[in-house]
């Protein structure tokens, strides 16, 4: 079974882009993973493209726009963990020895196609009266305060790293940082959540370019950095089951990754974690054993998860500074998480980080199993 | 890299299934196949799971349905090609030696939520002004009736063949024979197409169980089938290429299918093939180069492809007879490939065949490169 390696990236700047297709968004994002691994069209030999909204054959029409013709090419859907699963099922096709070279592409034009809160599925009865994303986190925010005994303000935190870190990110959809104060007077969106605790509809495209390592070495490339694990798994969201501050999805998986890598949770130096909302990024770190359970509020309020504390977490500016085109976010996390392996992050570096996780969940937020959660690893 | 066996399958009646729900008929389907396959619930590591139209984490609540709990889930859609692709992904998982045994689904209700041809893409203007489905394929049977001197009436033999064969099918759409007059004086949808020739808006689902060669010696299952050689590629509509009739893209898959399976088109016995339309099944047919450019249609009028015929193409029914709900055709074809090579198809039996082959494809009707082929080859 063959290691695989992320030789090159590409991401389009995330926010509004009223006059741009998704097919030209992902295009974008595949001809500058090419350039950076140093490859060309020829090279690519199957992609797995992510996305939730975009329609039939979305990867399809992206490669075609970005020059690849006739390759085999899956179009994957996972909620927003579509584009990490993308990864996940391309890394298998090296790891099977179909392929040495492919590639996975994140996708989503969402501000011309969200159907999603707005206006839930009709099927959906719990979202209808009121479970929604926001409701659903929102009632976790609330139980996490009583149990740890954290304030709303401690929790905005969260926000107030993320946007700053995404101030320094060129590709951010925000990139404007917000002071505590102007989360606390934001729109309160389901209590305590307010606007600025919450991730933006973006649109964006972010792509890798995998590679096997028997084929590394013909391209001699020492930026490529290794994907020591992939896991996906499904599950529920944690309402109604026995404590919702604690994430057993999130937990399962990143306990598979753990076990593929071969490398424990104390090992990790960074974080890429699924911020939908400014509670949620707690909920992931805890979940995945990073920190203990509870402690992650009042650590971020500490700096501790900022770009040099002793964690950083979200350092790219996570979903809610960086932005959140569903399809493309869980390749974007891995993008940065390249990015800082590099020592290529610039203003936003964080110092000589040797192993990075990435983590992505999302789904239907009704009662059954609708949730997939990924976890990635990436070793320098 | 070991080899890959379908050890168990189950699908639902293919029709109209107002009162069911797609996870429904997933779930129905993935209970048959896991009893066929004489595999538990826990004995499921992974799936992938083909849809087109049926929304977010369609995969993870079919499996939820079933009663399958915390997998790894990836939805795929490659339009008529995702039950096809969703095999493709899963037989890599085995191939990449990451799973042993898997599921892969194909599920539609396409008559609740068919959003094709009756109200084509607004930012595609080739299906606005006419190049939807039926009119490409109309096109591509007006071209090869000129170029090969048959008639409306003899390709209508492929529609009068496949429900002749349906009727035979406890499963299928339609249970009823009809004559080449009643095709004849069926409603005209695209000249000469007429209403029979075309495939039906149907709703289910299909599974297949899936195992590596080294776990099946666990199960000691003679029933087990191999699936020798799974290939996806991806091209464009022929309309506007040089010939309309000469399918590159199905020549393309079939061509790295034999490859892969180290089997030529002269050894396969018989095939399921995606007769969206009467005259695509002899454009795919001829396109994987088991008869010769321009014979089909006449050799179906001497009856060389019904089931006691040196050829027999679509002893299922086919999508014309069995039925098309589209996530689910490509799973449906290799469900009929085992029947056949187990000797379990009853009244539609084929004598000994040794090798299958089946064929998919579907995509975007505009000219981009929108269109998902997939070859699926299963030895005895």
């Amino acid at each position: 079974m063959d290691d695989v390696y992320v030789l090159g990236i590409g991401m389009t700047p995330f926010g509004r882009h009223p006059d741009r297709s998704a097919a030209d968004l992902g295009s974008e994002a595949i001809g500058l993973a090419l350039k950076d691994a140093g490859v060309s069209r020829k090279d690519i030999e199957a992609a797995w493209v992510g996305h939730v909204y975009q329609g039939m054959a979305m990867g399809q029409r992206a490669l075609y726009a970005a020059g690849l013709s006739g390759l085999p090419i899956a179009n994957v859907e996972n909620a927003c963990s579509s584009g990490s699963t993308a990864i996940w099922d391309a890394a298998m096709s090296i790891r099977a020895g179909a392929y040495d070279v492919v590639l996975a592409l994140g996708v989503e034009h969402l501000s011309s196609m969200f159907r999603g809160a707005l206006a839930p599925d009709p099927t959906d009865i719990e979202a209808q009266i009121g479970l929604t994303m926001p409701g659903i986190y929102a009632m976790r925010a609330q139980r996490y305060m009583l149990q740890y005994g954290v304030t709303p303000s401690d929790i905005a935190h969260i926000a107030v790293k993320n946007k700053k870190n995404a101030a320094m990110n060129p590709l951010s959809h925000f990139k404007k940082p917000v002071t505590l104060e102007e989360v606390a007077a934001g729109r309160l969106i389901a209590d305590p959540l307010r606007l600025h605790e919450c991730a933006p509809i973006s649109d964006g495209a972010a792509a890798v370019v995998l590679i096997s390592r028997s084929k590394l070495s013909q391209y001699g490339s020492n930026r490529a950095i290794r994907l020591a694990a992939t896991s996906l798994r499904s599950g529920r969201t944690e309402v109604g089951l026995v404590d919702m501050t604690v994430e057993d999805l999130t937990w399962r998986t990143a306990e598979a990754a753990y076990a593929q890598a071969g490398i424990g949770p104390e090992e990790i130096d960074f974080a890429e974690v699924h911020d939908c909302f400014s509670i949620a990024e707690a909920l992931r770190v805890e979940g995945m054993g990073l920190i203990p359970h509870g402690e992650y509020v009042s650590r971020v309020v500490k700096g501790e998860m900022d770009i040099d504390g002793t964690f950083p977490v979200n350092a790219s500016g996570g979903l809610l500074g960086k932005g959140h085109p569903l399809g493309a976010t869980g390749v974007a996390q891995v993008v940065e998480l390249v990015r800082q392996l590099r020592g290529d992050a610039k203003e936003r570096q964080i110092k000589s980080p040797k192993v990075g996780i990435a983590h992505c969940r999302g789904g239907k937020a009704q009662g059954v199993e609708g949730t997939a959660c990924t976890v990635n690893i990436l070793v320098k």
